[in-house]
């Protein structure tokens, strides 16, 4: 910021007195419409008056993820929609604008459903199968809450160079639907009722096994995101939302429910997503505390010494962020951050701490405590309680398994480019799920 | 909903088993790709995968206004871009999407401004003028906060049609950025520092005086909305966000604030804000409780008898909502309404209640408290309090002054139409302010 020069031209503009008041209005550099001035621009289309749009100086797009992330054979490829990942190097507060949220598709491209043709079957292990419509489900009282979704592909990679390649497999947004357990006290469970299989209206008919303890709690079946429906990209009309699990379980294009007895491993969870480390666990549920510096991270630019704002995201599938510790010098010494925006439970959480660099080499991360009092581990702590090596558990990582939420690190370096602070562990090839 | 048949067709089909785990999918019918379909459809494009767009399907948009809203006249009225009012009737949840949420501009339509370029002065009785760039407030610890942000000319009245004609000039969103005590911090207040007016870059310069204890409290200077950039319609590149506050007060395109000794009346209030009824308040702070129903809602249809569940939002200036009281009798007899989203200060707060419609005619209405214990009025007992009959009411509404928060009732009539609930006082022009 710049202090006024005392010699700058400045001007008291006395306006008409009012009841003997009056305004001094002194002037200002910069543009800005003139009394007078016609202002001509998209932003005063009528197009824009009934939807609006964003500045033509904001450009902040999704990352395209590569050509393919799946080993899975794909029998007709093209036209394959890729994945794409939240630029979170340019996220604020704890929200993710729909259009900027992370996607995954598994089977070509995004379905073009018809909100007026589209079902939901609930059926199995129940008294009454039933089928509903999207206005059926609209008739029920719903539930609106914040939660983060986050793909279990997400993960501190030393192959990773912003924070959108390690974390950018995640978003946070308001959810409106229906609490699953109304729809499932409408068909009546049946004695020997334990787990659900959701299923999706994609081409491979993406599903996966549910506990029915999870179900009951708080799971949704949302047809509203940030206010408005659902995006098609994010499972319109119609998306399972199971908070705090991975992003697999948040079932796009729900049009099936079935009750079951036990989890059963469905083609796609076998193909996809299960490896065959026997040292890893056979599934997973809610995702563990992590928080992630989101600036100044990989490939930010400081632009001399001086004070920066350190900002990051928290969360836990375990509930809401008690605490966030930041560290400057790769994790000798924390301080607690500032939560500077809503606390809610399985939601981002946004943490904020001022930090003056000195211009010297410095590595900047972050720790989660939530609410449970469950503490976000480094890579070591993580690695020994899997009696991993470091290369065993990035090898790990490409079966699928795991919540890898331990601490990454930022390195900034003393030119101010800002690089991963993991040491390379060699080739990982960087695949993910969903 | 209904129950599948029981002659329905249904088969069972059996996948390749996997370890002795068997998936059983009987078909459902409805639009979804089948395993090798190509899925071709705009929501694939690259376009939509590097920034999302909604389904084909979603057209809502928002109301645009009448020709005119003032009885300023303006030196050149063309191009000029109407405002715009939030189509509430089919809101969800507590947040509004940024595209739909009402935007009003005085002069000359919605300013271009280049980021790069645009400044803000903070200057007057301070120690230290100085001038910040955009990037310069970013790199101050930021909050982030989900707030309210009402335009006075929101109002119960007879002769609204729907409640975007009666209440869509308000929305709600998560607005990051500085506080303004912060920037107050570095600038230093002098003695006599009381007031402060803000100043926008819109073609008429819109000012209002803001009280310095407010402005220390919970007012920032932000720079995002709903994890992005504000949106020029919403003051791109900065805009003042005063918590609970008329929206006049949240200042778009900021570009100057001047700390003052005392409220000053600019041109702009007197011109626009201000009539000439001796009974109405000489200014006006934050907005009272207030709530008001958005399903079923006027020019809603009604399918039938059977059960409806009424939805709406609650507000009040004063902080958070503690309860909503919802009314089918006209008023006679209130129930409390579950709230079924965030509950956070100065925010909109979603309820609803399960209404079993027997067929008859019903008025339904919703009254809030706030935590400060104070609850909405009647039009009965809002109109006592100024000594106002109900012309006066609202010819005083035409002045521009008050805040309007009484019950509004909906009329359910008998063939499930609804429609407004308040009688008709005549002709009454319907304008209104920020």
């Amino acid at each position: 910021m710049k202090a006024l020069p005392p010699g700058r031209r400045t001007f008291l503009k006395s306006s008409a007195a009012l009841a003997g008041l009056v305004v001094a209005a002194p002037s200002v550099d910069g543009p800005f419409a003139q009394a007078g001035d016609v202002v001509v621009s998209d932003m005063n289309s009528m197009e824009n008056v009934l939807y609006g749009r964003r500045s033509r100086f904001v450009t902040t797009v999704r990352f395209i993820e590569g050509p393919s992330h799946s080993d899975v054979p794909r029998p007709r490829p093209n036209p394959y929609r890729p994945s794409a990942r939240t630029p979170l190097g340019e996220s604020m507060g704890i929200l993710t604008p729909t259009s900027l949220h992370f996607t995954t598709q598994h089977f070509y491209g995004v379905p073009d459903i018809n909100p007026a043709e589209h079902k939901l079957m609930i059926h199995g292990l129940v008294e009454r199968p039933l089928v509903f419509s999207v206005d059926e489900l609209k008739r029920f009282q719903s539930v609106s809450r914040i939660h983060f979704l986050e793909c279990v592909g997400n993960r501190p990679s030393p192959n990773g160079r912003t924070v959108s390649d390690t974390h950018g497999r995640m978003g946070c947004s308001e959810w409106t639907g229906v609490p699953l357990s109304v729809l499932l006290g409408e068909v009546g469970l049946k004695n020997g009722a334990k787990w659900l299989i959701a299923e999706g209206s994609d081409g491979g008919k993406h599903e996966k096994s549910i506990p029915l303890a999870k179900a009951m709690d708080d799971v949704m079946v949302a047809y509203g995101q940030n206010g408005e429906p659902v995006r098609p990209d994010h499972g319109y009309p119609l998306r399972l939302i199971v908070p705090g699990f991975e992003g697999i379980y948040n079932v796009k294009w729900l049009r099936r429910i079935k009750v079951v007895d036990q989890p059963y491993l469905t083609f796609q969870e076998h193909s996809r997503f299960l490896g065959s480390n026997p040292k890893t666990q056979p599934d997973t549920y809610d995702f563990g505390p992590s928080s992630v510096i989101t600036y100044p991270s990989g490939s930010h630019q400081l632009a001399g010494r001086g004070v920066y704002v350190i900002s990051g995201l928290a969360w836990s599938g375990g509930g809401a962020v008690r605490k966030v510790e930041v560290s400057t010098d790769g994790g000798k010494t924390y301080k607690e951050a500032a939560l500077t925006g809503a606390v809610l439970p399985k939601a981002h959480t946004r943490f904020q701490m001022a930090w003056r660099w000195d211009g010297e080499e410095a590595v900047l991360q972050s720790r989660c405590t939530d609410v449970k009092g469950q503490v976000q581990p480094t890579e070591a702590e993580y690695a020994k309680y899997w009696a991993f090596s470091r290369q065993q558990l990035y090898a790990a990582i490409q079966s699928q398994l795991g919540h890898c939420n331990w601490i990454m690190p930022w390195r900034v370096n003393p030119n101010g480019h800002v690089t991963n602070g993991l040491p390379p562990v060699g080739a990982v090839v960087d695949v993910h799920g969903d």
